[in-house]
């Protein structure tokens, strides 16, 4: 008993020397930096993390949709340990065994046409590398993204996505253009089917090509299934529609694979499902769930040629760094293994989907559920007629409070969602058990009665 | 024997294993992808590193003045071995104890009026951040920078950069414009005195905002020490006159201190060197030697609380990784318990300036020697009277043969040196022994003998 009141004592100490620091010195992304409260978390094993109170969580965001092996994944501690114990790094202008390694796995499951990758720190400057191989190799400079996008956070990065994110940070790249991306349930061409959808989507996009100018656009950069604003699965055809036009114009088609690839849906690359072929792609999180930072671009044959003799003008000290390196070549171990695709098709297609259209069936607070894999969106509405949505686009403060309310709900329960703008979003690790999917999806399910208050029955 | 000879054989295969890897599939910073041999590297301790050939060099360039602490040191290694086992990573939205931490002891360090640390990924996005918080702080946009900087690879740090590493990138974003800074042996301002030069180059920076509109430019960003681009140790005054003219003009003050921060010139930050204070610190390499990719941003109080109740634009999935950060720890517990700060001034000014004016007096091709701590530069010339460069700005192929010639003089003699252009640059690990340091001067003595084929005599 008294070692069990002294074991609290201690948790509380550091619970609260862990929220002074926290408060005191660190400035946090995307935020007021005195309207926040972090969380101290104080470890984590699997899909679940644990504070310093005694609180525990099923993780249904992954971190940011980044931990897709879960919390402290054994094989990947010990592949860091080991790395970290051999050589920790070294300069990118450097032959390294792991550096070349992850490079070969990344290309033998990129496909055919994929010989080469060019490492980075993160997704962001992943994105901002393939553009400038995409500006050099075309001799154009504009590029074009989705509105409802999200592709990093330094300058192209920024300018390239589609959220309000962006806003604050105009102009922060004049040579980019946006334009309107599938999305059934909220169409911008006023479709009535997947296929009608697709079809104008593309007459949209063909149109945007041809009024910004075919031969100013270096690339299109596309989030295969766009992840934070939406979970928006491309109709049929829709991709491959996209390859076509950027091979008649001479555009260079980038497939912003972030968030998606590495498992989340089931393939290596989201891609892979849509039966298309992208000309670079763009990585970073799943490639080793981010237990250190790592991302970059797999290069298509015919760009990577180009610079076989022409310097490539882009480079940082951590490149191909070792220890992320390492990560990332015992993910690959991990997921051929134990079968992570197989298993994220399987929980997804036999467990996620029919309990989310069995969700959606009875709560009036849910317009749409979509999705693919381990990745999925419950749209919520307060009127399922009208699809007017529950909290309004970039709701903050007092408007968010319905959606807020939700998540709060959730965290009770011990589940810790993946709430943006009107959505829940299901994003477990790719690890996580049938038994705590399926407990996750009950507190949601639970969770949703407080929007139902919401919305018109 | 046997043994021996099969030892042998397996890094010889080992060495081909690595180099057919990396050369089939690891696309490179900077370089024309066909034109290059990369080294296969099999480890590292300290100040040296080694081949699978079994040659071993005695590292002067810290791997792109990135190891502060050496290769492979026992504490860094410990200190992720034990963080890997802990807790790898958490989001950035999260309170975690190492994050905590290090932000609260580098802004112990980094003096009164500090109190914040916004963490990035690398040196890059910590400059694409400091000049975001800028801009939104004053309302501006334009950011001044040097003529001879680097500040990074992603769009906004590139289009700063006043090196040859721009202009392929360019425009990378069309709100900066470059000033001269002070370089006394190539003085744009035909001056004859340290004294003369920072002041001229300040008149020069006056006239430069007053002519760009003052009303119009955020933040003036300098490499406290310039780097790459030929170590300028600014003449005493002209830092604190650039604080004056950004105080007198409303604009923020930026330290760039990626490369010179964390002791590379017997300080924690270099500014300290010369009793100024910037309003944002930009660090990353030396923070923890890069051993896990780290950069960030530490705030002044002032711009820092202008985010207390308006969000920050900005942010990234590993800001404040758990696994970087506690490589940073361990870095202040190494630095303050081997008194390297101390070690790297004793050995700066009592081993390398006096070998290196030595060396200056005896060769005909060395035009200058220059630096502070343990960051210095040897500026070849063919030509002491005119100073003509000993290869010509930005030279590559033939035209750089020259320099090329001594770096392979000095790699025979197992001296991995750092060369820029036609300079030679002195930037060995802190924790370089003295041994060590005088056999390197040796080393770099003898190989410019290659050098003074080429100068007149």
């Amino acid at each position: 008993m008294t070692d069990i009141l002294t074991s609290a004592r201690a948790d509380l100490e550091a619970d609260a020397r862990v929220r002074a620091d926290d408060r005191g010195h660190v400035f946090h992304s995307w935020s007021a930096q005195a309207l926040i409260d972090p969380l101290p978390v104080a470890g984590g094993e699997g899909s679940t993390f644990w504070d310093y109170a005694g609180n525990s969580y099923l993780d249904f965001s992954s971190q940011l949709v980044n931990l897709n092996l879960g919390h402290q994944h054994p094989d990947l501690v010990e592949a860091i340990q080991r790395q970290a114990g051999r050589l920790s790094t070294i300069q990118p202008a450097m032959a390294n065994d792991v550096r070349g390694q992850l490079a070969r796995r990344i290309t033998e499951v990129a496909g055919d046409g994929f010989e080469k990758v060019f490492f980075t720190n993160g997704g962001a400057d992943a994105n901002e590398n393939a553009v400038r191989m995409a500006r050099l190799v075309t001799g154009r400079r504009k590029v074009l993204s989705m509105y409802r996008s999200y592709h990093g956070n330094t300058s192209t990065a920024i300018a390239l996505t589609g959220d309000p994110r962006r806003w604050p940070n105009e102009p922060a790249d004049g040579s980019t253009a946006k334009f309107f991306g599938p999305y059934a349930y909220r169409s911008a061409f006023h479709s009535s089917s997947p296929e009608e959808e697709a079809q104008r989507a593309l007459e949209h996009l063909e149109q945007t090509i041809i009024l910004e100018g075919a031969a100013t656009i270096a690339a299109i950069v596309i989030e295969t299934i766009v992840g934070t604003n939406g979970v928006l699965v491309p109709p049929p055809g829709y991709l491959a529609g996209v390859r076509e036009l950027c091979d008649r114009f001479g555009i260079v088609y980038i497939a912003d694979e972030v968030m998606v690839g590495f498992g989340r849906v089931g393939e290596w690359f989201a891609f892979q499902a849509f039966d298309v072929q992208p000309d670079l792609i763009t990585f970073a999180k799943g490639v080793n769930s981010g237990y250190v930072p790592l991302g970059g671009v797999v290069i298509s044959d015919r760009i990577a040629s180009h610079f076989d003799t022409v310097a490539f003008p882009g480079g940082l000290t951590y490149s191909g760094h070792p220890l992320a390196c390492a990560a990332g070549v015992a993910t690959f171990e991990v997921f051929e293994r134990d079968g992570i695709l197989e298993r994220v098709r399987d929980l997804g297609s036999r467990v996620v989907e029919p309990r989310l259209r069995e969700i959606a069936s009875r709560h009036p607070s849910v317009g749409d559920v979509r999705g693919l894999g381990l990745f999925w969106a419950i749209e919520l509405v307060s009127d399922r007629e009208t699809r007017e949505p529950l909290v309004p686009f970039n709701a903050s403060g007092a408007d968010a409070a319905p959606v807020a309310a939700v998540a709060a709900a959730c965290k009770r329960e011990g589940v810790w969602p993946f709430t943006h703008f009107n959505r829940v979003h299901v994003a477990p690790p790719l690890v996580i058990t049938e038994d705590e999917l399926v407990r996750g999806l009950d507190v949601i399910d639970h969770a949703l009665t407080v929007a139902d208050e919401h919305a018109s029955h």
